[in-house]
């Protein structure tokens, strides 16, 4: 994989690569499978996975799409637009989840995507990292702003479940808590999104970013766009965001046997299966980067998502039910975001850091594992 | 008020400003409408508010003749002065709604106020510090150091609701253990002492101190210090202590009947309303400081007061009947202690983290609404 | 003490010193008085007092074989043998304990030995420094790293603790919990050993460390290896390590009826007395370190005896009952944890805050006294 991200061909920025065609097959191929299994009853597992597969590329599909519109909309308004539609088919499985009455599974599944990026892919980004090139530093900046601001919506995002867990007068009236608390959070990401475009127009806002960096970042930037014209750039995303749409509900008709199948809890499947499965491809760029050391770029970008799920998809789910967390849950939470802000600000990685991580991610997992 | 603080006339330092002498017309004329509305009983929301104001005004006069006092004394007697007088009208609030027996309203009056300041005041000083500014950045230093104290503090504080709380042994020792725990602070603050006094005479442990900002620093002192003769700052500070005992009774009597009228929680009239009232005029000087991109100063300020309320007020208040807290202002007081703490050593600050605060502070106060 | 240590005679490393039969007089004198006073029933207080002293003194015995034995066997496996062999009479006393039956007591004395070593003795190295030197400052380096680890360990520790208390499904499989977070914790300190030993090896790994720690760090090793004979150090770890798994026994068995000599509980017992008795001479060097004003080489090694005692005497302890702590005992080893991580963090250190961090441990142990 290595070579395909840094071979020739990507450099020039074409309109269209081999690259781009092989991800369009891929998702096709995979969407058939899942609707295949799905149609066909093919026992409780295969339309599992197949559907898992499928969301997963998909959602990859849908982050190309989205960083090429951004890029004909001009650089300005690509942050808006990633913040606003990158985590899409995420927002796909929880609206389809809820609607099946999968309340401990979306619940789960939202502390889960913060763990999984924080513990899981931080972890694995610092010990291929770490490998490759030894102690790794980082100058912080950008990814020290994203990991205050994640610890501080966190903050916010608990009060409900801490009202609750707390037995406070207040949890009689949990619904109109968390309604106003997904409104806050919704608030602050809109207050964020200028934020988000004036970082990347101006140039004296990236102080931090040295030429070597920004020559870095130029880099896997390319990776991630393809020029894409406009129309192709929207159709491309209407087709992924509304095949992800369909998959998402496969995938969540499929979850419930699965789990059965295998025994595994509610909260496990939401917290690891389903966290995994909606981030898994986006991921493995951060790690590249990581292997590339490009630590304070991947840093941004696994901090990212994590940060749009406590400000966009936890309010947008939350209110739509409650933002009510169990209390191990909250502590799991707590304690990741706290990590996430003390890994960046130590300003260097090891991967033996990056092993703890992963550890400490694989007995949280655990001990969500009885039901 | 920006005009009237910057302006020419203060910078001399004057014996007596005309500013000053607007401040003592502010006070007599406030403190007589209080009283008049107390005695005349005037409605349950009307007295209460002129108390309340007329309580702000009298602590921003005891924080003057402080200043003014530490000036005649000698800078080194500044800190040991403040530290132990500062806080006099906040003080006699608590005394008095104890006595009143609003027990609940005073415990989180005491939280509310390090809320207020950490993230209500610390929120504003950062959005209208970054709104002209752009992002403001500080050596931290002074500010770290109390952060750091304040931190520590407050854990000290919370063992005895924390023992309380999860229902150890020692919870049969509540009061014992509350009172180890005041004398501990206590001594502490003790200690404290003669380092602020140092802190102050001794250049060299300054030494974050760059020149410019030893210049704003300056700069920012002229407005608070008047140059009044010993005799006057002594005179002041007693009439302004007196007057602020007066008010304080009259406030804690009002406010009984303006929460009933109001139909606001006894936690939620301490946390918010008498934390408020408390600290208003003081923390404007902190938000004017960030204005004028003093963000040192302004941090140092702003987080100065809740570390006198762990050492100082709570200890005293709380040898008296008992340090326990309630569950959710353990975690709201931890929270906001540890994030003072990490705000500041980030080393630089942006609106939108200001804007997260304060949506922060917002939501802790709408958990406690609900009675 | 400071002059025995800094006397002319170590300097030279020679084979045997005066300090060294001193040490052997010392240890086998105490090791036959708490034989004496075990056998012979004499009181329930001064068998305890005597096996504590003994204990304290084999510790320190241990610890100059393992420091000589790495000696000979090469500078990269001094860090592999002294984790793995250093904390040994520690672990002797857990497991008379546990055979004893005394749960608590060894729960209590796993969290105490990192408080003592975070809070008290940190605390007091702060104190003796700042007295002596004022503000110290320290490059944090591998005490940051050393720190974060900690911290990072610790959470992974809880986990058990945590799904009890907060009542989760996976409490009704406590024990199978405790294992398979013991097990990775011991993975943990596997993966550990090769960087502790590349960290001594390689000079670029300590790129923090100046010319001038370099050379007091030098200075510092010196009063700790004596160049003994590999059969000379290995003839005194067998002895000194036998010698206290004997005083180990006779301590156990002498705590009890100390404990109810003088009314304290099984958890303060724990807490303080038996953690203290483990690392006393041990952290006198942490101190003296920074009476000398090296704070970083003396950070370091205060901080690297919790490190291993949440990654290999709790593990190997937790595996054979189990790991699950009470709730105050979780929030104390979290408190502590992230102390010891902001202390670091700050990278300066006052005899304020040391002062703190003693109050915060004498306020902790209150909280144990009742049973």
């Amino acid at each position: 994989m290595t070579t395909a991200t840094s071979s020739g061909p990507d450099t020039g920025a074409p309109t269209f690569t081999a690259r781009d065609l092989r991800l369009f097959g891929l998702c096709a191929v995979a969407t058939a499978a899942a609707a295949a299994t799905h149609w066909v009853s093919s026992g409780s597992v295969v339309p599992f996975v197949m559907s898992a597969a499928a969301l997963a590329l998909l959602a990859s599909l849908v982050g190309h799409a989205v960083d090429a519109l951004g890029d004909r909309l001009g650089a300005g308004a690509t942050g808006v637009v990633q913040s606003a539609l990158g985590n899409l088919p995420e927002l796909f499985v929880c609206v389809f989840a809820l609607r099946a009455g999968l309340y401990d599974v979306v619940r789960a599944a939202l502390v889960g995507s913060v763990l999984a990026n924080v513990l899981l892919v931080l972890g694995m980004a610092f010990v291929v990292g770490g490998i490759k090139h030894g102690t790794q530093t980082f100058a912080a900046g950008r990814a020290r702003t994203i990991a205050l601001l994640l610890l501080l919506s966190v903050c916010a995002w608990l009060i409900p479940s801490l009202t609750y867990a707390l037995h406070t007068p207040a949890r009689d009236h949990e619904y109109a808590l968390s309604v106003v608390t997904a409104v806050m959070l919704l608030v602050l990401f809109g207050l964020s999104l200028p934020a988000s475009v004036a970082r990347d127009d101006d140039p004296h806002a990236r102080e931090d970013v040295t030429e070597q960096e920004a020559a870095d970042g130029a880099a896997a930037q390319v990776q991630h766009v393809s020029a894409w014209p406009l129309a192709l750039a929207l159709g491309v995303l209407g087709a992924a965001g509304l095949g992800s749409a369909f998959v998402s509900d496969w995938f969540v008709s499929a979850l419930e046997p699965a789990m059965h199948a295998v025994h595994i809890s509610d909260a496990f499947a939401g917290l690891v299966v389903v966290a995994i499965a909606g981030n898994a491809v986006e991921n493995v760029v951060g790690i590249q980067l990581a292997a590339r050391n490009q630590s304070d770029y991947a840093l941004s970008i696994i901090l990212q998502s994590p940060l749009q799920i406590a400000l966009v998809i936890a309010p947008l789910v939350g209110a739509s039910f409650t933002l009510v967390l169990s209390p191990l849950l909250i502590v799991a939470l707590v304690m990741t975001a706290g990590i996430a802000w003390l890994v960046v600000q130590d300003g260097e990685s090891t991967w033996l850091e990056g092993a703890t991580l992963i550890v400490l991610y694989l007995l949280i997992a655990t001990a969500f594992w009885w039901g």
